[in-house]
This record gives structure tokens, sequence and C-alpha cells, in this order.
């Protein structure tokens, strides 16, 4: 089995005999399947799946019978084997940022980090040392609207399939985040939905929590209320003070940013209105 | 070792030298400590201390010397060794109810639950089983004063130290609240502040959230807003169904109010503004 | 969807194609699909697949049919969606056995509690408040087999179709074992295979390591050897004595226990050599 | 405060009043005490305290009251507030040795990394990267006398004050390991004492375990059995092949690593026997 197998996706309207019908015609084309996963969400009444295959598959001809078997508007996607071209945004912290790199050095991470952009010079180093190009994109004096004309002006540069939010700590315009609709992946500090917005480990002092924790999410119009990829968490204590929370946040962060990475980039997450629905 | 060691309670205005003028006191009156924990909080500059004690101590004279060395306003409190008596509140879920009835019957709870009383007759049978009385006091027909009215009455009866609120399905008034300040636990089927309100599990759901937890609290005037004293979290799934989270979630549940309750009736817990300190 | 839904299981060496031959015999008998798990171990090369249906299926008809078009030598089983009868055994220490009593007696466990069973005579009193017949059956001045022969009289007037052990401290014979192959369910208080034998929170306290944990397993003839159903951890401290760890300890076992039997009773759990799948 | 302050470690037998004593002693020079941290072992009787002091003391003399008025044996040490040096050994593995340049190079490890030494090549480049000496000294065609002999000459250069074996796959000799004692630290990728020695995930998958762990230990020559300083789980599922518990546990085996490595340098760890006392 090669490491990474070609995936089939499905989405359609739920009806009986669905997983009749497309292994019919997985068998008809001699594809073995290495895992099969499917949900049925009752409340919207729709079927999802994914397939790892293990043979080569001619693509379109079995597209187009999957279609034929399937409730009309059905998406059924192959989605290619190779190396997503992903982009990092990041500020000043370097702790998930620098986790992904060191995947992305070893071949952890399916996917090519084609580019790392900040607002703020702090990272370039680390970068550098990593032979990635890193932009530094200043956004003092300027509009938010002239700030991301920038960045994207960057961007098509590097025509990036993902977008990973990587502790990168200025909002995004309504007009940018739908360039990339279910394509950026943003970490939020804090166990969502608590404590959005700024300073959530200074919240969750204030609130006496005893757990805190990290989310991510895809980014959506409205302010962390995308829908979230993983979770993590970690016991505090009152002896905590809200740096030492921050200190201990970082290694949930990174851990919960990358877990969530793998997740989308090896297709395993299907959207499901605000939900999503992880196959593992 | 006995089981319940006496333990002493301060709290006062930090200033250098407590521990040494607090150990001072308890050396010339040959005080051995089993357990000592200390606690500075640099926000409120307050100083919290827990001493657990082998020996019997004369708590008036020890009381009195402290109370001489320790700054003005300090607070120093020798709790009883004796059971506590607790009054359980319950409406028709059994699983937090029955778990502190069974470590009441063997006991593992340090105290005496001298009766429960719920708005719904449903428990009635798996308490009188442990030969606890149980009061079915219903709402129906009543003002939320009328019938907290009721419950008074019976609670005269009862003189309990602490109230435990064992997924009480109904608010309580301001009125009620404020006659037992710190001395009512409630457990909130959420990870809060996350999910406050009616319908945590729903709202996890429809948040789609991937960790549901359960928190143990002090009540306060606001709702779902009181001290938290203990949580616990529990991974889900996209597989889950509403049903199946609130199933699931029973078992964190009990177990954090069974923490909760335990770490208050050993004197474990000392309230710091909206936080609370824990000394394990 | 009613509670329990009809749940077929087939197990088989595995081949292309096994998906799509079940769900074609389903289909043709209109039966609704709820929720599907198949796995392949790849190192035995075999099969195993757990179909929750809606409908009520004409089994005989239906199991003929799979087993015409399955591999020679499949296994075929539709479980009963009856509760299943168990017995418990116990020796002195209550939390496992109160805990599934009170699932018991809320129909919150797929089975009926048809006695207990214990070599001492103290939960007696918690077993008959919950109406369960309590069979006391010593084991001083007697021979293993000779106690286990009196067990056997008694568990043949209950016709266990499991046997629970909930903090049962006996050793049984492998005469008695085999009796009920993957029949009987124990808990043990550690993280296995660490700390085998007795006194696990000792070996655990003087090891010094920072996490313990309980084991449900199958047993079988090799003491603490059985496959494993499922595991559950607790951090500990340098602060905790033995006793700490065993007071602290019974919540994870009791939590785990409960998740094994309930893994078991709703036909969740394949055995698959000394390993188990679990179909959650 | 400074990021670290002065910290003072006493171990000694135990007595009534050392509390009040070593406080005394601290007072009377104007120390002020930020946190405080007393443990008694009541199976060796001994005492332990760590306490962080914000001012800047007169070591020598207040050493010497210190010892004065502690029981005879006692050992009072006032650790370096510089970094601690220390060299890594690695073999092939990126992941805990990437991890710790990380937080190296942005200041959040109290260390100097003074080089890394493995006996591959393969991690020359990641080293480098961050400006690190590399040492690649082959084991091939040696003994391990041999080999050590080579690795000792090399660190005779750096004069470490701690090893940390970050995946370092080969065996220490007695000789080695006596010259390092209680500092050298070690991951071993096992919830030790499960699974010691050679290829800890490939036994799990056997065992069919459902969490797995990594565990952070000091060397002692005795393999697999030094004091645990940390440990950490994953729960796994029937559905990981050993290729996957190995990819999984190498996050929990990084983040158990760091976890120690920061206990460690951070002086909150001290060595009661065989067990570990860790004061957070």
């Amino acid at each position: 089995m090669p490491d990474y197998p070609q995936i089939i996706l499905i989405e359609c309207p739920d009806r009986k005999g669905l997983i009749h019908a497309v292994t019919d015609v997985l068998l008809r084309h001699g594809v073995n399947i290495v895992q099969n996963n499917e949900f049925v969400d009752h409340n919207s009444g729709r079927f999802y799946m994914r397939t790892a295959a293990e043979h080569t598959i001619e693509q379109s001809r079995v597209a187009g019978e999957l279609q034929a078997v399937l409730p009309p508007g059905a998406s059924v996607r192959f989605p290619t084997c190779e190396k997503r071209r992903i982009v990092i945004f990041a500020t000043k912290e370097y702790h998930c940022l620098g986790d992904l790199l060191l995947r992305h050095a070893f071949g952890d991470l399916n996917a090519e980090i084609r580019a790392v952009i900040s607002n703020h010079a702090e990272l370039g180093d680390l970068v550098r040392r990593f032979d990635v190009p890193y932009h530094h994109i200043r956004h003092e004096g300027k509009t938010r609207a002239q700030h991301e004309a920038e960045i994207l002006a960057e961007l098509a540069r590097y025509d990036p399939e993902y977008i990973i939010l990587a502790k990168y700590m200025r909002v995004l315009t309504a007009d940018f985040i739908n360039r990339f609709p279910s394509r950026m992946i943003n970490i939020h500090h804090s166990f969502l939905p608590a404590f959005t917005g700024a300073s959530p480990y200074r919240q969750a002092y204030e609130r006496g929590v005893k757990i805190i924790g990290a989310t991510a999410h895809f980014v959506t119009e409205k302010l962390d209320e995308g829908p979230i990829i993983a979770q993590g968490i970690l016991p505090v204590a009152h002896t905590y003070t809200v740096e030492d929370m921050i200190r201990a946040g970082r290694d949930v962060e990174k851990s919960v940013l990358a877990r969530a990475v793998k997740l989308v980039l090896d297709e395993r997450v299907f959207l499901c209105g605000q939900r999503t629905i992880i196959f593992e």
C-alpha cells in the first residue's frame, strides 16, 4: 500500500442502496478498497462516503458511472495524490509554524509549504533556515484592504490550495476569506465556543476554568465561528498565571493545528453545514 | 493518621513571613503538620493556607495566637472533623444522585445525606432503597417563590451545611441562592463558559464541537457563572447524535460532581473572587 | 429507530467484493442500514462487519443467502434484541458492582442482572436494595474446585450469557474459565500489561509511574492476558500514597468496566486473535 | 519577577519544625518567597523542599545558616540561574530533537544545546540549520566501549550538565551511564513499565492495548527502569497498524520529553529512591 492511496469522495442526498451502488461500480473496475467510511447525517438527509482504493483508477470513466448510479446533484471527487500547495500565515509566535516546518522538512506533511507570510519580521530567520520563502508584509499604516491586497499579490505567485493561519493575529476581511472557502484553517487558542475574540487565556484565567484548550477550524466570515476540525485540552490549576496558561497552551495549539492540517490534507474532512465529518 | 485530620484554614492579606509566623504558633503547640498548602494570589494580594495537622489542637488558644501574628482581618478557621450535613436536589436523572448515594452508603463521602428533594417523583424509589428521606415537592401551579418556600420549610428540618444540585433542572431565585452563599454546588452539563443555559448538548451538537464536558461550580445569582470547582471532558465524534452526547456526558457529569463535592467536603476549596483555589 | 436495532455480525476470510455482496443481499430484502462498520485485519486476512439494520429481518432466509455469497466458513450471526442474562461476581468492593446495579435499575444496561455471587458477605445489603439475588458462597476451607463447583451450581439456575467480574478477587481455574469462552469480562486495576498480578497499585506506587489506569478484558486461561476491551487512565503525583491511588483508581475502574460491558452487550466487540475489534 | 528566580533545594531527614526553621533563616535574610513546595516521603522519612526566592541571596552565608538549623546530613543547594549546558543524543528520528531545537532557538529552553551527537548522518542537516554542532560518530565495526570512548572524547569539549537521549536507539554501557548519574534523560516510546525493550509499538499492537504512551525517565544501569519524570498517553483503535502507532506516538514522545527536560532544567525534580518528586 503506498502512503497516499487514491481517495474517492462522494456526497449526495441519502437513499437506500448507496453503498451497494458505489461498490458495484468499483468492483466492476477491479478496484480494491483499503478503507471505507460512510456517514448519513439524519438532520440534512445527506450521505457522505470516503473510499481509499489501492489500484490506479480510470477516473473519468469511474466518475461518470458513479454519477449515473447516484442521486442527481451528487458530488464525486478524486483528489490528487500529489502534495498540496500551502501557504502559512504567521505573526510572531514560532511554535505552530515551527512544528509545521519540521514535519514538512521530513516529508511528514502531505503538502509543500510554498511560502510563509507574516506581518512581522521576527520569524524570518526560522523560516529561512528551512529554505522556505518568507514574506514580511507590514500592516502598519495601511487599511485592511490595502494590506490584504499586498498579501493577495504574493499569494498569486504561489497559488495555494490551502492557507494555514498558524497564530496569525490579524482579523481578515470577509472579502479575503470568501476567496478561500473551506480552504483556510485557523488555530484559536481556546476551547471554542468558550472565549472567542481577543486574549482567550486572559478570559480563561479570569473565569477560573480548570481546563484550557485549543480549536482548529475552517475560517468563515464570522470570527471564531467556522466549522471545527479538531480540539485539544490541558488541565490547569489556580497556580497558573495568564502567562503560564499561554506557555502551556502552546503545546496544545501546535498539536491540534498539526492534527487538523493532516486531516484536511489527507482528505478526511467533509463539511456538513456548520459541522465537520472526520473520517479517521 | 486518621482519615480526616484537623484542618486549619487561613486567609489574609499577603505579607512577608506569614508561613514562618503560622508555623511558629503551630510548633509551640506541638502540632505535627501532615500536609501544608499555601498560595498567594498576586492580583488581589491575598494569602491562602491550608494545613492538615495530626494532633488534637486546643482550637481557641491556637486561633487566638494565630490571629495575633496575622494581619488584621485574617480569617482563621478550624472546620469540624464531623461529617457534613448535606441535602441533594434532583429532578429526574439518576446518575449523579445515584453515584453520591452509593458513595454515601459505603462511607466514602465525608458527609451525611440527610434528604433528597425533587420536583418529580421518579427518583423516589432509588432514594428509599438507600434509606434516605425523599421529598417530592411539586412545582406545577406554583410561583417560584411558593415552590421555594416549601423547599425551605423542608430544609429547615435538615439544616444542611451544603446543598448539592445533582442535575436539578429548576432555576433558583436570587433570594434562595443568597441564603446559601458558597454552600450550593451545581453540575452543569457543559464545559463552561461554553453552552450556558438550556440544552447544552444540543448546542454542542449544533456547534459541532469535538469535545464535550461538564462543570461543577458554586451557585451564585448569575446562572452558570459561579466559581468553577472542577471540570471534565469527553471526546465526541460526528457520529454522536444529541442523545449519544447526553448518554456519554452522564459519566463525566457524575464523576466531576463527585470530585467537586469531595473537594469541598474535605475543605480543599477556597474562594478567590470569581475563581477557586483547590489545595489537592 | 428503536433503541436496539437488529444487528448482523459477519466474520470470514477477506476477499474482494464482500461489502458489495452483503449489501446486495440486504438490499434485496429491503433492509435499511442504520450503521455499517467493516474492518479487514491484514495480518490474519480476515474480514469483520457489523451492520445495524432498521427493519425486521427474516433471519433464516437472509442468513442463508449471506452464507451463499460469502466465503466458506463465514460466520453470520443475528444476535437477539432481548436483554442479555448476566451474573456479576464480586468480593468486597462496591464501586464497580454498584455502578452496574444503578445502570441496570434504570434500564441503561442492555442486560438483566440475574444474580450477584460473592465470596464475602459485605455487599449483600447493597445488592438486596436493588432486589437482585445475592449468593454468598464462601471459599474458606474449600479447594478452588470445590468452591467453583458451588458457584457453577448456582449459575446453572441463572444460565448467564455473560459473567462480569466486578473486582472479584479470586483467581478462577482454567476449567471454570473454559466453560465461558469470551463470555467473562474482568476489570483489572492497572494499565495492562503493566502491573499484572496482585496489588497493582502498590506496584505502580513503587515504580513511581505518573499515570495509573484500569483495563477491562475478556478472561482467558492466562491471568491478565485476555483480549483487552477498554482502558482508561488517571494522572497521579508523588503526593499520592498507595491508598490514594486505590481510591482515585476506583472511578476509572468503574467507568472502564461499564464501558466494556456496554460495548459487549451492544455487540460491538469482535475477537481477532489476542486483540479486539471495537465497532463504535 | 525574573524568569528564573533563585531556587533553593533542601533534602534531609524529616523532623518537626523544618519549614519553620527554613523560613526563619530566609526571613532573617530578607528573602521574599515566590513559591514554596515541600514534601515528606513517609516511607523513607525524608523531607524535600524547593523554594523559589525573589531576591539575590548571599548564598554561602544562607547555606551555612540553613545547614546549622537542619538535621545532620542535610543537602542544601542553590542551583545556578544560568542556562544549563546540554548535549543531545539522537539516531535517525527528527521529532524529539527538532522540537527541542525549536524551543532552544527561541529561548524557551532554560539551556544551551552545545552539540548533537548521533550514530547516523541523517539528522545533520536539521541540526546545522539551527547552527548547533553535529557530530556523526558511527558505531559500525566498533565495540560499544570503543564507540562510547569516541563519544566521551567529544563530550569532554562540551562539558554537559545534562545529556538528553532524544530517541537515541543505542544501549549505553553501565560504565557510560554511571558517569552521568541523574544527568541523563531518556524518552522511551511506551507507557513504562509496559513494553520495555525493543519495538514497544509492535508489542503494544500485538497485545491489543487501547492506549499507548511515552515515558521520560532518568537513565540508570537497568534498561528502562530508571526513575520516571513524565508520562503521556494517546488512545488508539483496532484500525491502527504498527506504523500508525509509531506515527501517532511521535507527538506524545516529543511533548513528554520536552516536559521532562523543562522540569529538570527548572530544578523541579527530586530523586526519592526509584521515584521522582515533581514540584510543579
